[in-house]
């Protein structure tokens, strides 16, 4: 077995606090990567807080986790000691299931296992990238491109690759009006994402206070959701909506700014239902619809998009002493945009 | 002026009269139908109620109108007088607008103008089908094949197109599951037509009192929704689901019946909002749609497939004096499967 520095947190509302977890020997097709940098992602706190449900405390959060190989199995053939990798939100999936063979593991039938707060293949609980090594299969190993530096890469694991998916399956490109809702971790991404596919990007935020951030991210119009004038004015406008708010919205009122054959996709999940009036669907054939992260294949693509593209996201490192503080910052939305925990100083 | 005897309410909670209404005098482009049958449609029910917003009463409904051309404007070139056609739920829209000019009139940015309940463009209020003429400019006029009696065609006209568009949108075809919910009016027209158009049909019906009528109508399994083992046994199943109940229903139960890139579709548009967990979205990027009737060109398609496929509604033709209790057993569902005014007892 091998020892690893972490975090950890032992209830729903302890702090995090140092501890050792161990990380399985090296299967055959296992690499062992030594963590640089570990991204805070919204739902690592609504993981922690228990709020998708009951949690196997201690957790060790963190899905989005850039660093070097250090070890490899007998039979790994994708990466050596030395590349420069990540890891997502997934370690492993069925890989055998209709889902799996179109690489969309992340829709497993038998549930991808996740990267923390999941039970891997050996029955052992899955503990995420807030530590100093993780051992992963090959396949759910990302490469990350030499042109991008290792703490911007790992929010890409997450936030990159939870809004560049919606934007490939929903064709945002040259010629569609695309907006994105909410101007944080996900929304800065979709931005600058949506931008360089070729779209016209609005940034729907709730005040013009990112305003210089977002257009010079790549956002064509900014306008402020606290202003009833905006719903107004962009009524039956846009081709796609991201909405990347995991908390409640008035649906109807985004659902009106569609066009025709328009979609609102989900990539925030709140934890309570959402209220619709079936008429804001029906009036222009709408469509309400979500999106969960992407398949190892595009999360790679994404990658490497970014990197022909000069994308990365806007952070904030941190040290290991300043999750907490992270966390009530992110709820406060005062994140410009993603925290990044330096695991050197784990 | 045209007269024509007329079914009328006077308010939400008035008993049908016998009226006398004024059809307008022949534009260039408008054909004068003498209605034959005049199918009853649950929207008849919701706006003569006044449970769709405020109505201008007295108000005649019908909009599944079939007839005999009887005179023709000046420039009309599509119909002469003895031709069999139908009339839908819009009688006009602006045909300048990028929707109209898909032929998506349905969709049309002004708001097309409703065969009742609605203002045509000479700023009089519109009256339906319950009434023995209409007068209708020919381009919202729809030809019905000599294979079609005209008391069948009628339904065709709304619960036909209703159905028969979100088929056609989604994708309805060989390889394809689709589930109908609910078997009435609008069931039993999607259940023939996505048979026809090679999808695999399941029925989700409250009881499984109407199985045997609709696996003779083309339904390949049929399932009660009131035993909770169905959605155990169908979840992940479906590649489109046509909700046609208007009434509330558990979105979340219905959502899980959806594969990857499922699509649930509402043509039913219950007054109330309904509620639903994103998280039934997120986890196989499914969709909640609506779809509301189909534009001219489409409704035309779907007359000309079903004569092609022999399919018709099954039908209970009534006389105007017993539109109230017709009204009523909609309500209770007590129709196999659309009742139809027989416009010569009017």
């Amino acid at each position: 077995m091998i020892t690893a520095k972490a975090r950890a947190v032992d209830g729903p509302d302890k702090p995090f606090r140092v501890a050792e977890i161990k990380r399985r020997d090296l299967d055959t097709h296992d690499v062992l990567i030594e963590i640089k940098y570990a991204g805070i992602c919204h739902s690592d706190i609504h993981t922690a807080h228990g709020e998708w449900g009951p949690v196997n405390y201690p957790l060790v959060p963190g899905h989005e986790i850039a660093g070097i190989v250090t070890a490899v199995g007998a039979q790994v053939t994708k990466y050596k000691v030395g590349d420069r990798v990540g890891v997502g939100c997934m370690v492993d999936s069925c890989g055998k299931c209709e889902n799996c063979l179109k690489g969309e593991e992340q829709y497993c039938l038998k549930g991808n296992i996740q990267t923390y707060a999941g039970v891997d293949k050996y029955g052992e609980p899955t503990q995420g990238g807030y530590s100093t090594h993780i051992v992963v299969q090959e396949d759910f190993v990302l490469r990350i491109p030499d042109s991008i530096e290792l703490d911007v890469a790992a929010p890409l694991l997450c936030a990159g690759i939870t809004t560049y998916s919606p934007l490939n399956h929903w064709g945002a490109g040259s010629g569609k009006k695309v907006a994105v809702v909410g101007m944080g971790g996900l929304g800065h991404m979709a931005v600058q994402i949506a931008h360089a596919m070729g779209a016209e990007v609005t940034v729907l935020s709730q005040t013009l206070k990112k305003k210089e951030d977002g257009l010079q991210l790549g956002a064509d119009h900014y306008y402020a959701t606290s202003d009833p004038e905006t719903f107004e004015k962009l009524a039956g406008h846009f081709d796609l909506i991201i909405n990347t708010v995991s908390a409640q919205i008035k649906l109807d009122a985004y659902l009106g700014l569609l066009t025709l054959d328009g979609a609102l996709v989900n990539v925030g999940a709140p934890a309570e239902p959402l209220s619709l009036n079936v008429f804001s669907l029906i009036g222009h054939r709408r469509s309400f619809a979500g999106s969960m992260i992407g398949g190892i294949r595009e999360t790679q693509e994404m990658l490497n998009f970014c990197a022909e593209h000069n994308i990365v996201p806007k952070i904030e490192v941190i040290s290991a002493d300043q999750i907490d503080e992270a966390y009530e910052r992110v709820l406060a939305s005062d994140v410009k945009y993603r925290f990044v925990i330096d695991i050197s100083t784990m």
